[in-house]
């Protein structure tokens, strides 16, 4: 064995050798910051503290002294969220490096104002979602509390805010932000899933939407639940094919219980009822209720 | 489009408008802190130090200075929490505004020394916990590994926790501590379940214990488990009905393996023995084993 | 009931009674210190950086610059981790406190250039389970969207590294690895298990592999899947039987659905397929698909 | 010597010992916090962000989005510094103690309403002591340098606010405040001083302006300058008569040079201009220029 | 009394009116950051880093490793300092709102780039500076303690770092790097004086170098030792006249002790010294000692 | 000019040639680290809480629970001490290297020892300073603020600190705490000084008090002051001679006003007064007061 300084100095070589990280190194020009997930984390409290006054962000405020701190906030998330988006563009853009910065630093800007127009419409479908979490928990004790600690509520505001990215075509961004909540929340949402209003998710941990999901308004769904998408051949590079629809529609009024799968692009109608457990392959008549039968073994 | 500038006033305007967050507005008096996640996360840590001593805190002890940091620890641990169990008496009680400060401050303090009056206690039932963990798991290599880092016991020691001072009256509190847990482990067990000594969960990813749940000595569960309470017609105001015992009850010796729902005020016998991936609605007699039917297509 | 003060006084007098946490006390020698959850963090932030040039790691780097970074990463890694397993060594072995310190601590810098001399080859059969998550996931953009942000890469990457550990004999912080990536992703890999090329872990929320699985090359599997260990009779001593090969061998090209639990010491042959929420106990043969009867009731 | 341990335990002994810390122990009551240095530098930050605006305070500030940031700012100091008042009350009036806390805390709250009340005078008069300052200093670019990075403006921002809450009758803090920029930039201004406008510190390390000094409009002084005090007999139980004006008088457009000392209830009257390296203890006339004889030997 | 609430509110306004705050406000674009004190300190430590290997850094370096460690601070500094000169250029001229962003940065680029060149340079008259101070001080025990905690080189380091950026004519970032000095040290030195080699400064708590001093090699000054710059009368518009040299010429091998002032465009000739507690005002002779006159009356 | 990148590769090399940086080098066996300014500055604040409970240290303490904080502040200062000691022992001899670990750890946790031994003396003997603050200045409301916020009595603290650490053999260590005071409130004493009791600094800004001054009790001194050494003709090898009487020795009730210089081991008799701005080079008897004489010109 070499001695331990000249071992340090061989692998510094051996790791530092342009062949060995090829496919692992981020190649970007200079003036690009990667996206980080510690300011994502910030957009996103901002977020919250501009959605839910006086739940989220640690100023205590009255309505008085309200739009002062809206104010402030609004114009902290545009600072930071064009940054990020414009990082999203040149992280997800190889020819980006040939484009003028100015013009992707314009889109960016753009992009963070478009969001932040829509901030209003967010905080009125989230009202629905909190409506709808607190009206199905026995356990919840007051709107507040669902508000400020239930992780099916963190994981819809993460939802919400990246689908608005990701339709408004932020790259990158979205999918960080979903992770974000996945992360903390065991929920993972893809933001290209497209959810209606009064939605709610029990518990959580380990649920799956994945990404061309369509959720209809009223639907509840709890841990461990997942739409699926079905396996399609690969193309003819032997990559997945992409962008094509492969997950669950869900109608309005469905409810999925804990630790069911449903694969595929499969309809489950209006009011059905998923039990739990399952494993569902294919289309659900409305009003039906599923549930595995009790055939076990004693 | 209107110019960047009035675009950003324009919509800091509509988010300020009293009318946009009727429901998702905290209103609070001025003294009252909403609870903390960071503080409660501090409290925490200083009940392991208390309850653990050397395996939790940051500080070296010996026997000798040990009765020092539990001083020094318990009197922090009272300063703390009286202070977010005050916040919790607010935060929960819209009609705390009109009590004198003193008097809720005073109840507060009151909670968090009964709480405190009750950590012996806290510690023999935890050493329970942590030997049936050390017992049922071959890939343990000592009881100090199951305390340090097994997720587990984690959940288990903010259950308890949380348990006390949801027993105590204490809103709001415990289930904040118990969602720390659920975000950190995936394991959510709500602070109002009763559970006795000697429990274990495996893993633990996934696993749901509810609010009405009772369960016995000697049992351990794993991954993905859910004790669920049974949906109750909602009351007359279209809510929730509160507070009706909805969850399992699990006797002594009971073990559930991975991914199995257990659905409603059913009751699993002494010893038996639920299978993995499993949909259970009815009770189970003691001693009885139940799996799931390999009947699966090939 | 006492004088708050006094009160206070008595139970920090129970706390420090040492009857009372004799189990729960770990009695270390002066100049341990236990392995620290943050430093861990750091270490794996270091070997990432290390690894993935470009993505993780503060600093902006360029081919010309970044035999400079990996050269500081290097060392400070080879600082912090030699620190770590000489903890580790500590906190495993009871005995230790008769070893001279200097035999302990060169123990561990070696120990620490081995796992850094493997740099290399951690990389290379990195680059193969990126390959294969892109390949398998249609929604993913870029390889870059992989390793900057799916969970699954950031447990298998805290496996790989915790493994290596693993196969050197470093007690106790392999495990505190692979639980990091647990309570950051819901994935749980034990260090033991020995894992091929092209592994693919999707979603991943609450999927569990287990200390003596054995998993092929070109394996992929889902959120929710356990591969479970077989319960042992307990040893003379009451205790678990430790050591014996108890978990599932999955052969190459095996796929895994969501929420299905392979159960105890039997072999998926080459190919096979697992459908999603099934609870598998005996082998399967290769190339077989096993999936849920979908005999549920409506 | 004792044993190690045993050591220890006796100092412990010796210095919780209460006849051994009589005069050195703060005996406070529970709800009482002591004034936090790391606090008032925050105030002193907020109170610098609204007075000057986009040169301190960390966000970026537009015209049109400046009243929010005021509005938020105005509102942490207010909270930030009751509390401070509070403490600065508690801590010095030992009868405090025996106050209804709503009486102490109503009166920091409406103490720190007037401070707010005169920020606007403040900044006027500021803005005369940059203009004095730009105006002097030959090596200065522009006001904003002045603004930014003048240890002299440093010191007078400090002094101007902590004259104004000592003017408010608020104890103690402000003479936390002029030690903080005491600290920062060795120029030691005594809250009580009083001083007019156009007023400009050169350097300013080593200058001290004692309690009582009276200065007027459009004066300069160099580094090293003490206005001090004169030595007054002490009172009958031996401590230091306080409360007696026993510091220089300056009129306006007065300079001083470096390292002069100005003793006693002296007047240097309007125009007069002190040499540097001088001792002065009685009055000087109108007018005149006083400087040290060179009568230095070779 | 107005209402407090409505209190706040109206001195907001007054302090949001643009006539209250038109010489205080910085009005700058939106791309531009205000130079930071925060980075500057981290800049100073990495050049401080580089230039003395070991002493000053984080990390451990031994000489196979160093050149890693000086390739990351290298570059860490560069761009770091490219940002902060950017932004002084910014600050510092008010028509930089017409000119390309990349012009500016391009441009600074480059100085930065220049000051990395000189860092060579730097090091080698800094070893002298080192030097002169061990071999002037009876207390100092090594060199490596003058190099680790004298404050007199920590003044010296910040000021030969400013001086090179002054003279590439990088515009307001030396001034702070210099008053940084001047708040940890109190000694302030302007970044235009011209310094030789061998310079020491012994304590020099209070001690002034202003602008155009020029200062020869060997030479040595205390504690409140003043080069101070003559009045000039001010120009046409009443404003001081600004970069006419007014401060003194010190020769080779010089000595000032402590206190004294030197003040105007005075020569002190080679070898001279200068007592402590003098007022200087015209030239002195080579090779004469002066000092103040023992003439005080007992 | 060379391109950019290989500028900055090419400076690295030059500034990682070792003849640049012989001198300036700080060659260390693997396992010291440097003393560590931030750590030592913690030792302070932790000598701070013991010494004057409830004036600092972040914990409120009352007299039941003061054992504890003083047991657990003992026990860190003893940890974190001991390691510092280690560092400066191996930091100051070259031949360190050499010495077994455990030798000089076992003798940095004696002398780590005997200072905590000494901290009631301290804390004696600094109730004697605060006493002379407090009777000497009319300006001080009560002792507290004496305590908390005076800067002579925070450069008294850590010049006591650093005194019995330098008696005690300790070498860097006591260089660097007065170093800390020196850089907080520019008061410079050396830890070689001999200080009797009931000492008072008023201001303190540029005072400077030599290594070898001897200072009786009740002596009290102003700003600006110096107790300076003669300049003693260097030894054979060109350096400063060490360790020799040179500085002045001030018998008990002396006061000296502010700016003035003692020069030399010339002795001040019992209860003399320096006035300000003198420059005194030789014996002043008892009694006597000496004062600039007042014939400057006008």
């Amino acid at each position: 064995m070499p001695e331990p300084e000249s071992l340090l100095n061989s692998i510094v070589g051996r790791l530092s050798d342009e062949s060995s990280y090829t496919q692992l190194f981020h190649p970007y020009r200079d003036d690009e910051a990667l996206p980080s997930g510690e300011i994502l984390k910030k957009i996103i409290e901002i977020c919250r503290a501009i959605l839910f006054p006086g739940y989220y962000g640690k100023a205590r405020v009255s309505r008085q002294t309200l739009p002062y701190h809206i104010g402030v906030n609004v114009q902290s998330l545009h600072t930071l969220l064009s940054r990020q988006i414009y990082a999203g563009l040149c992280f997800s853009d190889k020819n980006c490096a040939d484009c003028p910065e100015e013009v992707v630093s314009g889109k960016a800007e753009g992009l963070s104002r478009s969001f932040i127009a829509a901030l209003p419409e967010l905080r009125e479908i989230l009202a629905t979602d909190v409506e709808a979490t607190f009206n199905n928990d026995p356990a919840a004790q007051n709107p507040g509390e669902v508000i400020f600690c239930y992780p099916g509520i963190r994981a819809i505001i993460n939802y919400r805010i990246a689908h608005q990215l990701y339709e408004l075509g932020v790259p990158f961004i979205p999918r960080m932000i979903s992770e974000m909540a996945h992360s903390e929340t065991g929920i993972d949402i893809h933001p290209g899933a497209r959810i209606g209003h009064h939605f709610a998710i029990d518990h959580g941990t380990g649920t799956v939407i994945g990404e061309t999901s369509i959720i209809g308004n009223y639907v509840r769904i709890f841990q461990g639940v997942s739409l699926a998408g079905e396996k399609l051949p690969p193309d003819e590079n032997g990559h997945a094919t992409r962008g094509v629809p492969r997950h669950p529609v869900l109608e309005d009024h469905v409810t999925v219980y804990s630790n069911s799968t449903l694969l595929g692009r499969i309809r489950i109608g209006e009011g059905a009822t998923i039990g739990g457990n399952v494993w569902v392959t294919s289309d659900v008549a409305a009003g039906t209720t599923v549930s595995q039968q009790n055939n076990f073994k004693r």
